[in-house]
């Protein structure tokens, strides 16, 4: 088991990593200060892991909420599902929300607790790789808003964060893909030591060897605790986080979700500033050749299948958040292993490169 | 003009506070950051003063949203309206809100800008007595939910709150006494100063001599300001700011919106907290008159004159954000002009007031 701690001084938490960690009741229980316990889950991971955790909760008032499962549910309807369930459980300020489950959960569930009786107690149980490795570490909690995907939400952050990997062992295939892609980010934006050893050991990994796997959370989740620690609130060098996103949330937003998991979109959305980037000069096409070529070991997508109007992905692009006074700024690599924030591109360059993918 | 600060560190702000205020336009501008301004206000205070507001805002790209007129409209619902405005206005992460307007608007708007991209600038332009001297300083935000008034919300601080008093000269008789509820709360519950003097000049402020309404909304401040400065998330002496609300919330909360205005129950819900101390031995009942007779030299209700079943109202107190455990704990009164927190009070008690009542 490894811990490590995202130093945050007042709000510093510890993050758990290792197998069998549901299984062990002292990581979580003494995470709770309260009495009341909700935990917050969907209809695929509740069968499966819902009855662990009570197990580890004997002597809490504890409650669950079940949401329904993809990211089309992530929106303010459903969180406040969320909070029908605290006030008919009469739940106070001093509960603890508990989600259990990947992003979608971890995000509505999180925002709920910020919002509660204007903040209550919350901790991340993640499941699936893309949770454990992105969106349970850091505080980003929120929902989508027809007009733009994470539009609504706040700067929360958990008690702790518990990763078990064995979790990953009833992930399908194509949700494991979808969160490798965000490990790769952490490999291309920052860490060229880890982009070697995802280049290097991708068939094991999506072998699912687990004491690989241990490895690259761990390291995905050290790389993004280093960030969030210096710039919590995204004013900037975390959005370097953001890295294939605005392509990402564009694709997700112009095609509606279900077309593509949030880390497929991510996967066509790095390959896309990959390819801006060596147009605008700073990597070749070998660079952005090896991109591709660990994405589809991936077996993540490497290419937009479906018919998206040009400027309807420009228009997309637009309200990202990472966009100021209509300007899109972009996550561009200056090599593999390092990226840099920029609106100094050439917008031609931006647009053939979408046109080439549309 | 007045001008006091909210020491609250890096989150501190400037509260102004005088008349004439939405004539000049420097104190407004000099605490937006951004190109981006959108305008929150209803449609009883829109007619009325955002073309005054607009007028101080040359050169910004300036929109607005009109919500209804409402407490039954405070509601996760009306803000969904706030965000889809800000999205169709293409606002980014620079952009400032204000709220122009009650404590409804207040408190929606600010919640919106808490949650707009996980939060952008916000500023506070009051126009009721209400939100002048209460909801507009501290940072309380939110929305009511069908089980529970200002259930969902966040501690968000605006970068600064403008109190013009002579917007006041518009606000309807029965929304001013209901303001007036709150400058009482702050005499009752630890300034026996500003007590004496609502008690000896509550005629002339009735009649709504200006010198004196900007005396007492300083004052009421500059309460407020103190006991937020020292506890900004209410995790201790805050919560004294809440006298008379829980019982207030509950008769909201079982009545429906409507029936009575905020103020209005606050009021009914300081007499029966002033009954409960006298009978908990702390103030005698020539006090309790003494309370029964400012509020209702004050135009504001004393009685319940509806019909409320008595396990109801329980019910609605026990949920109030001050319950812990499910125990009710309630701001009492030691003397006049000194509040302290107890869940101590005789059970039996509190159900004689309640009975008494209803």
């Amino acid at each position: 088991m490894k811990t490590l701690n995202l130093d945050l001084g007042a709000k510093s938490y510890p993050i758990y990593i290792g197998r069998g960690l549901l299984m062990q009741a002292d990581y979580l229980r003494k995470h709770i200060s309260g009495k009341q316990v909700m935990i917050v889950s969907n209809t695929t991971v509740a069968p499966l892991y819902l009855q662990k955790v009570l197990g580890l909760l004997d002597g809490f008032a504890v409650q669950n909420v079940i949401l329904p499962d993809g990211e089309e549910f992530k929106t303010l309807n459903t969180v406040e599902q969320i909070f029908t369930a605290l006030l008919e459980a009469k739940f106070d300020r001093t509960c603890t929300l508990i989600a259990l489950g990947g992003g979608v959960v971890g995000d509505m569930a999180g925002f709920a607790a910020a919002s509660y009786q204007r903040g209550v107690n919350f901790i991340q149980i993640p499941t699936t790789l893309l949770a454990q490795v992105d969106s349970s570490v850091g505080g980003k909690t929120g929902v989508n808003h027809p007009l733009g995907k994470n539009m609504i939400g706040a700067f929360y952050q958990p008690k702790c964060v518990l990763i078990d990997v064995d979790s990953l062992d009833t992930l399908d295939a194509r949700q494991y893909s979808a969160g490798m892609a965000e490990v790769i980010k952490y490999g291309l934006l920052g860490n060229s030591d880890l982009l070697a050893y995802l280049q290097k050991n991708m068939p094991d990994l999506m072998a699912r060897d687990k004491e690989m796997i241990v490895k690259i959370v761990h390291q995905s989740c050290v790389d993004k605790a280093k960030i969030v620690a210096q710039d919590e609130l995204e004013s900037g060098k975390r959005a370097l986080l953001n890295f294939g996103h605005t392509f990402g949330h564009a694709l997700e937003n112009t095609l509606g979700y279900g077309e593509y998991l949030h880390g497929e979109a991510v996967a066509v959305g790095m390959l896309m500033a990959a390819k801006l980037s060596a147009a605008e000069g700073f990597i070749d096409d070998e660079q952005v050749s090896q991109v591709e070529d660990l994405l589809q070991k991936s077996n993540l997508p490497t290419t937009i299948n479906s018919k998206i109007g040009q400027q309807d992905f420009m228009n997309a692009m637009s309200v990202d958040k990472k966009a100021i006074n209509g300007e899109i700024r972009l996550i561009l690599l200056k090599k593999l292993g390092q990226a840099f924030i920029s609106s100094k591109y050439k917008v031609q360059n931006l647009e053939l490169i979408i046109k080439d993918f549309l």
